[in-house]
């Protein structure tokens, strides 16, 4: 299995051997990541981005890799989160494929692939090995971290294991805990996978790719990472246009079914299933409440930022805006001036790809306020 | 592949052939039944119950079968549909592997079972199922048309189809058309199926049953059933209690997905996979605002009931209580007395099996003034 690295990655080495929250380390671990705008003297105008899941660090394009990035219109010059302004860096996440360290990787060990050898990720390894590169930077202190998604849980477990690292927060459509109906939805995506003959616990190749597996799993991500109320009005009962209709028994007849189907083929073969079960089951483990005897909003208020801004999509099913909520006013109670926005988003949890207009704003007012 | 008959059921031959909506026809099909109480004398006291997709017509216990039924909190002496008043009859669907004529039957012009040669399945097709059991039974006009989920939308069929045929209708967690969010889930859930190498288009047996893929489709089904509010309550990160971790790679871990392997345990091997393909699809297709060129409120004014409640859970994502409402408007508008009931039940679809504190009462008062 291939990983798959964008152009313009560059990498730092983790301390070797680099030690995992739930065991096992790491040799000759690297992060991947990339760099819009320029460090300031003071090294203080420094904006660190923490990913979901699937995104690789190429966030926008630049001019050594003009590849539209993940969030073109949020990043760049100009734009909300201006890459004339802030030094920009964002990291691929360790147990990721895309330029990482993770079960796509190969075992220094063995000389072979770590496949499931990999030890277990958890969110707290990856903020680690986020810290890893701000501080190989020369950045002591960064202006803001922004984290989505799975990010978001990735950035608090940033501010609390590294005390100080960023005077500011925006942590969007993510949590400080994972609850059980994305518990529920991760645990059956992963299911899929491992039912999947191919995936053969973890060991396939190109030419034995869970590709069935990895279907579902995608589309049962997409169907939950949007909402009923966007797709009643972009899809409704249209059907396929097609002069005959698919042959396959019980095939594609509905437009919705077909836009399923789509995000599918441009997932599968392009994500290790390997790394997807890394990181989606470290983010069921993520609890943010482990650190204050269960108490999760009492965690939050240990985290020291100066400012933050807990926003997300009302829509969301996946990570709902109570989430969010929760995270605002548990920070609040540790002393920061923190506030939530619910948005009106009809897209659901992936609003803050595609509803610029709602998440532009709420972004840009904050950042211009630092 | 074996169909799953509870002891009790009657049948009704259908006319010989049956035409099916969409085209085809059945030959010496029949209709499974159950009942309970009494038909008074003038046939005035029947009420007809239509259900989900997965049910039987075991609606309830009954001396010659005290195997709990599916409803068996809503029905029986005394109970919100008071068998002692009423004369209950619940119908099993055509396509169903239990009891009625499906693809898990024997086609008669082959001596083997239908499989993918059976007909397309429309809920048109049901409603007429249902019909003739009704009339068979001497009842000309039913005193009232219970519907859940499918059945809610088998019930508007019917009352579009057999004008007359029911003086009032209970429409519980239903809808007029399928939108695109239940449609992408179904799509869902049939692919895992035919993804699945044992479905082999549709020719397994009991040694090659489609397992994995009845497991993903019925764990989406219950993800989808219930909802994040309720399971938040219930579940929390509750983790299995356990001495020694699940042994398997990504295996299970927390209560929430001991739960999804309990209902896929109870559900894998008890229903026919075929059968469940047919009416998964029959879902998708209905729209009763075919019947008025789109306009779904027309189509429901046009559906002669003298009185109807429509009612759901604020917390159901797969048939919104705004399809309920829909079709509370859409019978008030062609003059019925009709009235919408949100009701606050955490559990979401599958609120009508459980939450009888709330609907017990809804359909008890309902069925009261009559």
């Amino acid at each position: 299995m291939t990983e798959f690295i964008p152009p313009g990655a560059r990498w730092v080495d983790l301390p070797s051997p680099f030690p995992m929250k739930r065991g096992g380390t790491l040799h000759n671990a690297r992060v991947a990541f990339e760099t819009w705008g320029t460090l300031d003297a003071a090294a203080g105008n420094a904006l660190l981005i923490l990913t979901g899941l699937s995104p690789d660090a190429h966030v926008a394009s630049r001019d050594d890799d003009p590849t539209p990035g993940w969030w073109e219109a949020m990043v760049g010059p100009g734009k909300p989160i201006d890459t004339e302004r802030w030094f920009v860096v964002c990291v691929n996440p360790i147990g990721s494929c895309k330029g990482s360290t993770g079960p796509a990787s190969v075992d220094p060990a063995t000389g072979d692939l770590y496949r499931l050898a990999f030890p277990d990720v958890s969110i707290e390894d990856i903020a680690d090995g986020a810290a890893h590169v701000v501080r190989s930077l020369g950045i002591e202190r960064l202006a803001c971290v922004v984290g989505n998604s799975m990010g978001g849980m990735t950035a608090l477990a940033l501010l609390h294991r590294h005390p100080g690292i960023s005077r500011t927060h925006i942590n969007i459509s993510g949590s400080a805990r994972a609850l059980p109906f994305s518990i529920a939805v991760r645990s059956l995506q992963r299911e899929a996978i491992r039912l999947d003959p191919n995936w053969n616990e973890g060991r396939y190749d190109e030419a034995t790719y869970p590709e069935s597996g990895m279907r579902i799993a995608r589309k049962l991500g997409v169907i939950t990472y949007r909402s009923a109320l966007e797709w009643d009005g972009r899809f409704g009962r249209v059907r396929l246009e097609s002069d005959r209709p698919d042959e396959e028994p019980f095939g594609l007849e509905f437009q919705v079914e077909s836009y399923l189907e789509g995000h599918a083929r441009r997932f599968v073969r392009r994500y290790d299933p390997n790394s997807y079960l890394y990181l989606s089951r470290s983010m069921d483990w993520f609890d943010l409440a482990e650190y204050a005897g269960g108490d999760v909003l009492a965690a939050l208020a240990r985290v020291r930022v100066e400012r933050a801004l807990a926003i997300g999509a009302r829509t969301d099913i996946l990570f709902p805006v109570e989430q969010q909520e929760e995270i605002a006013e548990g920070l609040s109670r540790g002393g920061a001036e923190a506030r939530f926005v619910g948005l009106d988003s009809p897209q659901g949890h992936d609003a803050f790809l595609v509803d610029m207009d709602r998440f532009g704003p709420a972004v840009r007012s904050f950042l211009d306020g630092l």
